[in-house]
């Protein structure tokens, strides 16, 4: 194949696909998906069986004969995306995954939520092939599915040339629970706005949750909310009748302008007639008996064994995927070919992604961020703001603010993302940063840009479940916050962040980095560019701060999370240790101590992640462990800093909110200031 | 007025009320709402007129009107509440308060976002009489309007009678960003589901948000989607239109069972024509000159001081609320006098409740807690659902779960709050943690119960906002989290809470309970529920502890946050602290350790803010300043505990996610168990 214009979307997928088999073979086939989640279950004595058996017919139509997937290859770059929001029900997608040939086997379900196996209570990236994101607190999948849509819309657009080489559809399943969440309401009024067309949302409407009917606090119409977001609703009635759900999500996935919903309504645990369709079978084993029933409603005998489920035929029958697998994934290679001679400029852009995906070349990194003034005392936000539109192309940055572009600094020359132009270049996310923030793993699962998406660090908390998702899950995402203290002013206390830096700094695998001076400033973005191993929060400054005069020692201890930064003689008499905006706080104060003739060195400390990470030896060079008089100074909750204070120190700090007012009234008024680190040093000198 | 059957809803709010003023008057009044803001933010240079500009005729009618209050009496029982929870407009309600003669001068407007004013950047609590709730993170206060909705419809159904009494109308106001905020969504649709009829949102439909048109990021249909909840949905086209407007508000306030949203379509920033309706007029001043513009075009002088914009008869025309209000609470008083004579025994139970709302009575309580087992070696989540439930009476507790009542232990014995069972006892809130905690703040402004609500510790992130909000506000709601650790087990790490303890621990006025045994549960709700000056949040196991032994010692020292638990000899050689289903294991390691020779105490830490609060000499008493050799252990983020280890010490903590497998499995590897305490013990012993 060799065209000049290949369209793989002429390929459809359902067509060289469904397993020629008869339609005893496959009804078998859907029987044993629907028997394996109980037995598992059953035998294991915990886990999620009964939306895993509702939701058995619809996967196995998703997976036999709509997605577009190559079992042999999970990582195929022209696959379809399937999230599991769901995430109990784990099951169901193991089983698909066992039953269409992935390198999963059917023992490994067996083993399901054990130590060590590939089949965790609820399914992780990098831990089974074939699950694309770490699901299970509920909503994340829908917003995160969100993302990936809106990635893959922009990779299509920005190099696709109109071939559908890069145009998968996205699915993602979704319980009650996840639709109730708001993190899936924002994101789908978004995927309404900006036309999400290759993304399908499939609805278990099983009207239970643990507590019992939905009816007890979730009446609305979820079908007319979601129309009312500008999205397609399809309905299939019956969730056992493969033709009804094939043709649904056949026509879901058509390209028509709008993100649909397909809602598939369920019976949970059917066919239990002991359980089905009530709370009790959402988790644990429904009985030996009741097992042995809903098996032999299957057509197996009652005392059926997890293999006898599986018999050679039926599960010759599965992996015909594989077969239908390897074609698309032929085809698709050769249009890539096509692609690839017809569009080198646009292949070449293309392959510059995926390579800078594990981190920017740090030579084009440091051409690019050596253009940002580091001597100019500017507000931490600002250098911050000038440094990503530096890095922004060598680094693949793409992403864009809850409403909050200009004054957290990330507005980018371009043109913004809307239904007419998935290729722009700066994402509006709306007053949404739950959602935002969920979106910008998704973008990160898909793998070209690096996603950033900014919001005022008070308002961090609106994200904290996306945040430790993605921390999780690995995924470099960034999150520039600003307005970091209650220097914020007058806003008030609901608009100055006091806890948010200190609980940030909890979150496992999140480096939380607050720069001090513009040249920390580029030096954290050069540290963080590099690689793409976690997510990292900016904390940055909307006041001016002056620039710290470190010069290059700056610039290397910055990215060591913590070094001195100026001392006065051995310096082994005090230490001040700080952050960001009270860095030069504290080499005021040790100025003044040091004409007083005090040994005293002044550590900045922009990431405690990245110093605790240095080797023992740096570690105590830079605070000696004999160095008692300690003072650490943060305006924020002192939680991080005891650490360093030690029970000789002390830490400057505030642990109790701001007030209306402006930014120095409130840091004098709350005790952070160079009298306060003075007094304090004073103190600890003793 | 003496009833057997009192009604107070057959006075009209509306009918003694208008200001007899004639149109010319009000128009003047209205035009000097609307130029106020544009005035003051002008002078001040900062703060945000345009939504205030373009609501204030909205606000004029509600104020003067519709709603019902008492400027002289802002806590008056009987008064609607307003939740601005558009709280950037803080001075379209400010403005508000002044023309009707609340106890707030026109003078105190121009002082805006000054330290120390009664003007805030956005609406505090305490702060300023008639203000209902603090806002300004968007959508918070929608959610809680759902709360204080759904707690008036109780109090009414409970004691009402039916007269309408205590029956107030809640009225919420919200600009797209509340409505973009998925908590607002979550609390919208159970709003729907729960029927709470008494509920008015006016949402300013202005089309604009900071970043540009709202079409850049929110393009659905709002109005469809809220009759997707069952709500009813009414127009305003011209905000300016003082009948249209009154006509609105009052259709929405009937009760037709279902909450109604008012859209008023205005223009943000009118009239001024530069920056009305565009993102300039969301904050600054808009410049002289084009204040003079507004002022002339609104028939003011263009050199018109504040008080010239409230010349002495159109300030009386305002002030006629005042009679209205007085006319209303008159009304009132003589009709909850009927209902006394009346209903003497709902009287004294609603009494009780008001006068337990500072706290419980500590007798009565101590009789309701001494009921619950102490010495079963039950999981804390177990022993903490009876004491909840032995103390519900006295404590006047109420509340709910987001889906997990059963395992979260908080199912009490009842009926469920319904659409057509206002009076309900246990509140489903879906899987919506977020808007439960938002309506328990709430059920706190509300003031007669003591509100509490439940989920998964990990899932306490999805309610960050809302958590830090109620702690601002002191409000005393009660966060049940159980299921506290990596020991959660299977589910895996999206459900094994790591970091979220010491993450809650940040929030300034949040106290975080995590009890190690029995008796410390119920010594922990028996100080919690004496007071009443914040929220709490209970940290709790879902496996089974065993009984410390502690007995009276640990019931007095649970109180003071942390004691000595158990000491050999002078315990001064090594003190290991610990919280929670750690203290058995530093309790099994010290008995080993003192067996050969070794002074050892075990600190138990139940609450380390309770804990700080404690005099100086009583904290080192139980952990000695010259004890240097430490360990601290809790199953999550080391963060809090390096303040006592110090860095002598060591932490037994966990800094990263945790796996899917058994809990005791989980435990062991990620290395908090008998072992490795001991094994930090003989370390820091040296």
């Amino acid at each position: 194949m060799a065209n000049d214009d290949p369209d793989i979307r002429s390929t459809d997928p359902s067509r060289g696909a469904a397993p020629d088999s008869g339609p005893d073979l496959e009804a078998r086939l859907v029987a044993a998906a629907v028997a394996i989640p109980a037995q598992v279950v059953q035998a294991k004595g915990h886990g999620h069986a009964g939306t895993a058996m509702a939701l058995a017919p619809t996967a196995h139509v998703l997976w036999q004969h709509v997605l577009r997937h190559d079992p042999a290859d999970p990582e195929w770059t022209g696959r379809d995306r399937v999230v599991l929001s769901a995430g109990h029900a784990s099951l169901l997608l193991y089983t698909q995954l066992v039953l269409t040939g992935y390198d999963l086997e059917l023992d490994e379900l067996a083993l399901s939520r054990t130590l060590g196996s590939r089949t965790p209570g609820h399914p992780e990236l990098h831990h089974t092939p074939g699950v694309e994101m770490s699901t299970g607190p509920l909503g994340q999948g829908v917003a995160s599915a969100v993302g990936l849509a809106l990635a893959a819309r922009r990779d299509e657009a920005l190099h696709g040339a109109g071939a559908g080489l890069f145009d998968p559809t996205v699915w993602a399943i979704a319980g009650d629970g996840c639709l109730q969440e708001g993190v899936s309401g924002e994101a789908s009024s978004l995927a309404g706005t900006l036309g999400l067309e290759n993304l399908v949302l499939v609805w278990d409407d099983n009207r239970i949750t643990i507590d019992g009917g939905t009816d007890l606090a979730f009446s609305e119409d979820v079908r007319a909310r979601y129309r009312a977001y500008g999205w397609s609703v399809i309905d299939v009635d019956d969730a056992t009748d493969l033709d009804a759900l094939r043709s649904a999500l056949e026509e879901a996935r058509r390209r028509d302008g709008r993100p649909a919903l397909v809602a598939v309504r369920t019976v949970i645990g059917a066919p239990s007639v002991l359980r089905g369709g009530t709370p009790a079978a959402h988790s644990g084993g429904f009985g030996a008996d009741e097992v042995s029933a809903v098996k032999a409603a299957l057509g197996f005998a009652p005392d059926a064994g997890l293999h006898d489920l599986l018999p050679d035929d039926v599960r010759a029958t599965g992996l015909l995927a594989r077969d239908r697998g390897a074609a698309l994934h032929r085809e698709w290679d050769a249009a890539e070919a096509a692609w690839r001679g017809a569009r080198p400029d646009l292949a070449g852009r293309r392959d510059a992604l995926v390579a800078g995906a594990a981190g920017a070349d740090p030579a084009a990194l440091a051409d690019a961020l050596a253009t940002v003034a580091v001597d100019d005392g500017a507000a931490t936000r600002t250098t911050s703001g000038a440094a990503l539109a530096a890095a922004r192309e060598v680094a693949g940055l793409w992403g864009g603010s809850a409403d909050l572009s200009s004054s957290t600094n990330v507005a980018v020359v371009g043109r913004a993302v809307d239904r007419a132009t998935p290729g722009g270049d700066f994402v509006h996310f709306g007053i949404r940063e739950h959602a935002m923030t969920a979106m910008l793993s998704g973008v990160a699962l898909h793998g070209l840009w690096r996603p950033y998406g900014s919001t005022y660090l008070a308002f961090s908390d609106y994200a904290r479940p996306s945040i430790r998702l993605a921390a999780l899950m690995g995924l470099p995402a960034l999150y520039v916050y600003t307005h970091d203290s209650v220097a914020v002013g007058e806003d008030g206390p609901t608009h100055q962040p006091v806890e948010q830096t200190a609980s940030l700094r909890t979150v496992p695998g999140l480096d939380v980095v607050r720069p001090a001076d513009a040249r920390e400033v580029v030096a954290v973005w050069r540290r963080v560019l590099a690689t793409a191993d976690g997510p990292t929060a900016f904390v940055l400054s909307r006041q001016a701060l002056p620039d710290l005069g470190g010069g290059e020692a700056s610039e290397v201890g910055t990215a060591r999370g913590g070094y001195v930064l100026w001392r006065s003689g051995s310096g082994d008499e005090l230490a001040l240790v700080a952050s960001g905006s009270e860095v030069h706080v504290a080499l005021g104060v040790a100025r003044r101590l040091a004409d007083e003739g005090v040994a005293v060195r002044v550590v900045s400390m922009p990431c405690l992640e990245w110093f605790e990470q240095q080797p023992a030896d740096y570690r105590a060079e830079v605070l000696p462990r004999g160095l008692r008089a300690r003072v650490a100074i943060e305006a924020g909750s002192r939680q991080p800093w005891y650490r360093y204070a030690g029970l000789d120190g002390e830490v400057v700090g505030i642990d109790e909110f701001g007030e209306s007012g402006s930014g120095p009234e409130l840091l004098h008024l709350r005790g952070v200031d160079a009298g306060a680190v003075e007094a304090a040093a004073r103190r600890v000198l003793g």
